[in-house]
Protein backbone atom coordinates (compact mmCIF):
# COMPACT_ATOMS: atom_id res chain seq x y z
CA UNK A 1 0.00 0.00 0.00
CA UNK A 2 1.85 2.77 -1.14
CA UNK A 3 0.91 6.76 -1.59
CA UNK A 4 2.83 7.69 -4.88
CA UNK A 5 6.26 9.67 -4.97
CA UNK A 6 4.41 12.72 -6.39
CA UNK A 7 2.54 12.94 -2.94
CA UNK A 8 5.08 14.83 -0.95
CA UNK A 9 6.17 16.95 -3.90
CA UNK A 10 2.52 18.38 -4.20
CA UNK A 11 2.06 18.33 -0.20
CA UNK A 12 5.39 20.61 -0.26
CA UNK A 13 4.30 22.50 -3.70
CA UNK A 14 0.67 23.62 -2.29
CA UNK A 15 1.93 24.88 1.60
CA UNK A 16 4.94 26.51 -0.56
CA UNK A 17 2.22 28.36 -2.91
CA UNK A 18 0.40 29.08 0.61
CA UNK A 19 3.30 31.05 1.94
CA UNK A 20 2.61 33.31 -1.00
CA UNK A 21 1.07 36.82 -1.03
CA UNK A 22 -2.55 36.83 -2.44
CA UNK A 23 -3.14 36.49 -6.29
CA UNK A 24 0.99 35.78 -6.65
CA UNK A 25 1.78 32.42 -8.57
CA UNK A 26 4.39 30.62 -9.18
CA UNK A 27 5.62 28.27 -11.77
CA UNK A 28 6.32 24.86 -12.14
CA UNK A 29 9.57 25.59 -13.23
CA UNK A 30 10.44 27.62 -10.28
CA UNK A 31 8.42 25.13 -8.22
CA UNK A 32 10.83 22.08 -9.60
CA UNK A 33 13.62 24.41 -8.55
CA UNK A 34 12.71 25.36 -5.20
CA UNK A 35 12.55 21.71 -4.65
CA UNK A 36 14.92 20.14 -7.24
CA UNK A 37 12.61 18.28 -9.13
CA UNK A 38 12.00 16.94 -12.75
CA UNK A 39 10.13 19.88 -13.86
CA UNK A 40 7.96 18.20 -16.90
CA UNK A 41 7.29 15.77 -14.06
CA UNK A 42 5.80 17.82 -11.81
CA UNK A 43 4.25 20.05 -14.17
CA UNK A 44 1.84 17.24 -15.12
CA UNK A 45 1.45 16.60 -11.55
CA UNK A 46 0.50 20.41 -10.82
CA UNK A 47 -2.15 20.06 -12.77
CA UNK A 48 -4.11 17.24 -11.59
CA UNK A 49 -4.51 19.56 -8.62
CA UNK A 50 -5.90 22.31 -11.26
CA UNK A 51 -8.54 19.17 -12.31
CA UNK A 52 -8.80 18.63 -8.51
CA UNK A 53 -10.03 22.32 -8.32
CA UNK A 54 -7.11 23.05 -5.74
CA UNK A 55 -4.89 25.22 -7.66
CA UNK A 56 -5.74 27.59 -10.30
CA UNK A 57 -3.20 27.74 -13.12
CA UNK A 58 -2.92 31.06 -14.99
CA UNK A 59 -1.30 31.82 -18.58
CA UNK A 60 0.90 34.10 -19.75
CA UNK A 61 4.67 36.09 -19.13
CA UNK A 62 3.50 35.68 -15.30
CA UNK A 63 1.74 33.17 -15.40
CA UNK A 64 1.94 30.44 -12.93
CA UNK A 65 -0.10 28.37 -10.25
CA UNK A 66 -1.73 29.75 -7.31
CA UNK A 67 -4.42 28.51 -4.55
CA UNK A 68 -7.54 28.45 -5.97
CA UNK A 69 -9.35 28.73 -2.67
CA UNK A 70 -8.01 29.85 0.79
CA UNK A 71 -5.70 28.11 2.50
CA UNK A 72 -8.47 27.37 5.65
CA UNK A 73 -10.41 25.59 3.11
CA UNK A 74 -7.63 23.25 0.93
CA UNK A 75 -7.29 19.74 3.48
CA UNK A 76 -4.27 17.41 3.66
CA UNK A 77 -7.21 15.04 2.19
CA UNK A 78 -8.22 17.07 -0.99
CA UNK A 79 -4.40 17.12 -1.63
CA UNK A 80 -3.55 13.42 -1.34
CA UNK A 81 -6.94 12.32 -3.26
CA UNK A 82 -5.91 14.84 -6.10
CA UNK A 83 -3.11 12.89 -6.69
CA UNK A 84 -4.18 8.99 -5.97
CA UNK A 85 -8.02 9.26 -5.91
CA UNK A 86 -10.17 8.51 -3.71
CA UNK A 87 -10.70 4.66 -3.42
CA UNK A 88 -10.05 2.38 -0.67
CA UNK A 89 -7.02 0.25 -0.42
CA UNK A 90 -9.09 -2.59 0.18
CA UNK A 91 -10.78 -4.29 -2.47
CA UNK A 92 -14.16 -6.70 -1.88
CA UNK A 93 -14.72 -9.06 -4.75
CA UNK A 94 -17.39 -10.21 -2.40
CA UNK A 95 -15.34 -14.08 -2.75
CA UNK A 96 -18.06 -14.95 0.27
CA UNK A 97 -20.14 -15.74 -2.79
CA UNK A 98 -17.77 -18.21 -4.71
CA UNK A 99 -16.61 -21.71 -3.98
CA UNK A 100 -17.96 -24.43 -1.75
CA UNK A 101 -18.77 -21.82 1.17
CA UNK A 102 -20.90 -19.69 -1.00
CA UNK A 103 -22.92 -18.08 0.90
CA UNK A 104 -26.36 -17.56 -0.14
CA UNK A 105 -27.47 -14.27 -1.93
CA UNK A 106 -30.24 -13.48 0.54
CA UNK A 107 -27.31 -13.46 3.69
CA UNK A 108 -25.29 -11.12 1.52
CA UNK A 109 -27.59 -8.30 1.52
CA UNK A 110 -25.69 -6.33 3.46
CA UNK A 111 -21.61 -5.59 3.36
CA UNK A 112 -19.57 -8.51 4.16
CA UNK A 113 -18.21 -7.40 7.91
CA UNK A 114 -14.59 -7.56 7.15
CA UNK A 115 -15.37 -5.13 3.83
CA UNK A 116 -16.96 -2.95 6.43
CA UNK A 117 -14.50 -2.63 9.20
CA UNK A 118 -11.64 -1.89 6.44
CA UNK A 119 -13.96 0.79 4.92
CA UNK A 120 -14.30 2.05 9.18
CA UNK A 121 -10.55 2.53 9.06
CA UNK A 122 -10.15 4.29 5.43
CA UNK A 123 -12.78 6.48 7.20
CA UNK A 124 -10.55 7.02 9.77
CA UNK A 125 -7.73 7.58 7.45
CA UNK A 126 -9.57 9.88 5.65
CA UNK A 127 -10.78 12.18 8.66
CA UNK A 128 -7.15 12.85 10.03
CA UNK A 129 -6.43 14.09 6.48
CA UNK A 130 -9.20 15.96 6.49
CA UNK A 131 -8.81 17.39 10.04
CA UNK A 132 -6.00 19.38 8.86
CA UNK A 133 -5.59 22.20 6.69
CA UNK A 134 -3.26 24.38 4.41
CA UNK A 135 -3.78 26.99 6.90
CA UNK A 136 -2.63 24.16 9.95
CA UNK A 137 0.39 23.58 8.13
CA UNK A 138 1.63 27.68 7.59
CA UNK A 139 0.73 28.24 11.07
CA UNK A 140 3.10 25.40 12.44
CA UNK A 141 6.25 26.63 10.56
CA UNK A 142 8.26 29.63 11.80
CA UNK A 143 7.17 32.89 11.73
CA UNK A 144 10.09 33.37 9.11
CA UNK A 145 9.45 31.14 7.08
CA UNK A 146 7.01 32.83 4.70
CA UNK A 147 8.97 35.56 3.54
CA UNK A 148 11.81 33.27 2.98
CA UNK A 149 9.81 30.91 0.86
CA UNK A 150 8.22 33.76 -1.31
CA UNK A 151 11.81 34.88 -2.00
CA UNK A 152 13.42 31.85 -2.86
CA UNK A 153 10.23 30.81 -4.46
CA UNK A 154 9.32 33.78 -6.94
CA UNK A 155 12.40 36.00 -6.63
CA UNK A 156 15.33 36.80 -8.45
CA UNK A 157 17.79 34.17 -9.19
CA UNK B 1 -2.81 3.18 -2.75
CA UNK B 2 -4.09 -0.38 -3.13
CA UNK B 3 -3.82 -3.22 -0.46
CA UNK B 4 -3.09 -6.51 -2.54
CA UNK B 5 -5.90 -8.36 -3.84
CA UNK B 6 -4.94 -11.68 -1.53
CA UNK B 7 -5.56 -9.18 1.34
CA UNK B 8 -9.16 -10.21 0.86
CA UNK B 9 -8.61 -13.77 1.03
CA UNK B 10 -6.39 -13.90 3.97
CA UNK B 11 -8.95 -12.04 5.60
CA UNK B 12 -11.77 -14.28 5.13
CA UNK B 13 -9.34 -17.80 5.58
CA UNK B 14 -8.41 -16.39 8.97
CA UNK B 15 -12.16 -15.19 10.03
CA UNK B 16 -12.86 -19.00 9.21
CA UNK B 17 -10.34 -20.56 10.50
CA UNK B 18 -11.60 -19.03 13.26
CA UNK B 19 -15.04 -20.75 13.24
CA UNK B 20 -13.32 -24.51 14.03
CA UNK B 21 -13.10 -26.09 16.70
CA UNK B 22 -9.75 -25.82 18.94
CA UNK B 23 -7.42 -27.82 17.22
CA UNK B 24 -9.13 -28.77 14.20
CA UNK B 25 -6.95 -27.86 11.16
CA UNK B 26 -8.24 -26.71 7.56
CA UNK B 27 -5.40 -27.07 4.52
CA UNK B 28 -4.24 -24.81 1.52
CA UNK B 29 -6.61 -26.88 -0.27
CA UNK B 30 -9.70 -26.99 1.38
CA UNK B 31 -9.35 -23.31 1.98
CA UNK B 32 -8.75 -22.96 -1.60
CA UNK B 33 -12.01 -25.10 -2.58
CA UNK B 34 -14.12 -23.17 0.15
CA UNK B 35 -13.19 -19.82 -1.41
CA UNK B 36 -12.54 -20.57 -5.38
CA UNK B 37 -8.73 -19.25 -5.02
CA UNK B 38 -5.66 -20.53 -6.53
CA UNK B 39 -4.51 -22.93 -4.53
CA UNK B 40 -0.81 -22.77 -4.81
CA UNK B 41 -0.77 -18.70 -4.72
CA UNK B 42 -3.11 -19.33 -1.29
CA UNK B 43 -1.08 -21.54 0.16
CA UNK B 44 2.36 -18.80 -0.24
CA UNK B 45 -0.23 -16.49 1.01
CA UNK B 46 -1.21 -18.36 3.98
CA UNK B 47 2.61 -19.19 4.63
CA UNK B 48 2.75 -15.04 5.24
CA UNK B 49 0.29 -15.30 8.40
CA UNK B 50 2.22 -18.48 9.66
CA UNK B 51 5.53 -16.06 9.36
CA UNK B 52 3.88 -13.61 11.27
CA UNK B 53 2.92 -15.61 13.69
CA UNK B 54 -0.89 -15.41 13.39
CA UNK B 55 -1.70 -19.61 11.59
CA UNK B 56 0.19 -22.11 12.70
CA UNK B 57 1.08 -25.17 10.13
CA UNK B 58 0.73 -28.90 11.24
CA UNK B 59 2.24 -31.35 8.60
CA UNK B 60 1.01 -34.76 7.91
CA UNK B 61 -1.57 -36.42 6.82
CA UNK B 62 -4.37 -34.80 8.92
CA UNK B 63 -2.00 -31.45 8.91
CA UNK B 64 -3.08 -27.84 7.65
CA UNK B 65 -3.38 -24.44 9.13
CA UNK B 66 -5.01 -23.10 12.91
CA UNK B 67 -5.07 -20.06 14.60
CA UNK B 68 -1.83 -19.48 16.53
CA UNK B 69 -3.86 -17.67 18.87
CA UNK B 70 -7.49 -16.92 20.32
CA UNK B 71 -9.56 -15.43 17.93
CA UNK B 72 -9.96 -12.28 20.55
CA UNK B 73 -6.48 -11.52 19.91
CA UNK B 74 -5.77 -11.71 16.67
CA UNK B 75 -6.44 -8.09 15.35
CA UNK B 76 -7.37 -7.32 11.81
CA UNK B 77 -4.24 -5.06 11.91
CA UNK B 78 -2.42 -8.17 12.64
CA UNK B 79 -3.99 -9.83 9.44
CA UNK B 80 -3.37 -7.01 7.16
CA UNK B 81 0.17 -6.28 7.65
CA UNK B 82 1.17 -9.81 7.17
CA UNK B 83 -0.19 -9.43 4.03
CA UNK B 84 1.37 -6.22 3.37
CA UNK B 85 3.94 -4.85 5.75
CA UNK B 86 3.28 -2.29 8.05
CA UNK B 87 5.10 1.14 6.71
CA UNK B 88 2.97 4.14 6.04
CA UNK B 89 1.95 4.51 2.45
CA UNK B 90 3.55 7.98 2.70
CA UNK B 91 7.04 8.27 1.80
CA UNK B 92 9.04 11.14 2.96
CA UNK B 93 12.19 12.10 1.12
CA UNK B 94 12.64 14.83 2.47
CA UNK B 95 12.63 17.18 -0.60
CA UNK B 96 12.77 20.04 2.15
CA UNK B 97 15.99 19.51 2.30
CA UNK B 98 16.65 19.81 -1.54
CA UNK B 99 16.66 22.09 -4.08
CA UNK B 100 17.03 26.38 -3.94
CA UNK B 101 14.40 26.16 -0.95
CA UNK B 102 16.88 24.01 0.93
CA UNK B 103 16.00 24.89 4.63
CA UNK B 104 19.44 24.39 6.95
CA UNK B 105 19.86 21.16 8.96
CA UNK B 106 19.06 22.88 12.12
CA UNK B 107 15.58 23.55 11.10
CA UNK B 108 15.28 19.93 10.46
CA UNK B 109 15.98 18.54 13.82
CA UNK B 110 12.11 17.56 13.82
CA UNK B 111 9.98 15.29 11.08
CA UNK B 112 8.39 17.26 8.52
CA UNK B 113 5.14 18.40 9.74
CA UNK B 114 3.17 17.33 6.51
CA UNK B 115 4.96 13.85 7.23
CA UNK B 116 3.82 13.90 10.57
CA UNK B 117 0.10 14.72 9.51
CA UNK B 118 0.58 11.82 7.45
CA UNK B 119 2.30 9.97 9.70
CA UNK B 120 -0.62 10.71 12.28
CA UNK B 121 -3.43 9.77 9.16
CA UNK B 122 -1.48 6.15 8.87
CA UNK B 123 -1.91 5.71 12.92
CA UNK B 124 -5.14 6.54 12.97
CA UNK B 125 -6.06 4.01 10.01
CA UNK B 126 -3.62 1.21 12.00
CA UNK B 127 -5.89 1.84 15.15
CA UNK B 128 -9.35 1.27 13.63
CA UNK B 129 -7.93 -1.81 12.10
CA UNK B 130 -6.44 -2.72 15.57
CA UNK B 131 -9.98 -2.70 17.40
CA UNK B 132 -11.25 -5.33 15.60
CA UNK B 133 -10.71 -8.96 16.80
CA UNK B 134 -11.25 -12.09 14.70
CA UNK B 135 -13.61 -12.78 17.54
CA UNK B 136 -15.56 -9.80 16.77
CA UNK B 137 -15.88 -11.11 13.40
CA UNK B 138 -17.34 -14.07 14.22
CA UNK B 139 -20.04 -12.74 17.05
CA UNK B 140 -21.46 -10.52 14.24
CA UNK B 141 -21.97 -13.46 12.03
CA UNK B 142 -25.34 -15.12 12.53
CA UNK B 143 -25.12 -17.65 15.10
CA UNK B 144 -25.62 -20.76 12.52
CA UNK B 145 -22.68 -19.65 10.11
CA UNK B 146 -20.15 -21.50 12.34
CA UNK B 147 -21.66 -25.32 12.02
CA UNK B 148 -21.89 -24.52 8.19
CA UNK B 149 -18.39 -23.10 8.10
CA UNK B 150 -17.22 -26.48 9.31
CA UNK B 151 -19.18 -28.67 7.39
CA UNK B 152 -18.34 -27.10 3.51
CA UNK B 153 -14.13 -26.37 5.18
CA UNK B 154 -13.49 -29.35 6.63
CA UNK B 155 -16.27 -31.62 5.80
CA UNK B 156 -16.74 -34.55 2.98
CA UNK B 157 -16.83 -33.63 -0.23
Amino acid sequence: MKLPVSTEWLLHCAASLAQLKPGDTASAAQLAQYFDLPAAYLAKQLQALVKAGVLSATTGPRGGFRLARPTSEITLLQLVEAVDGASSPYECREIRQQGRGALPAEECRTPCILAEKMAEAHRAWRRSLAATSLADIVAALPPSAPSRTRLRLTGPP
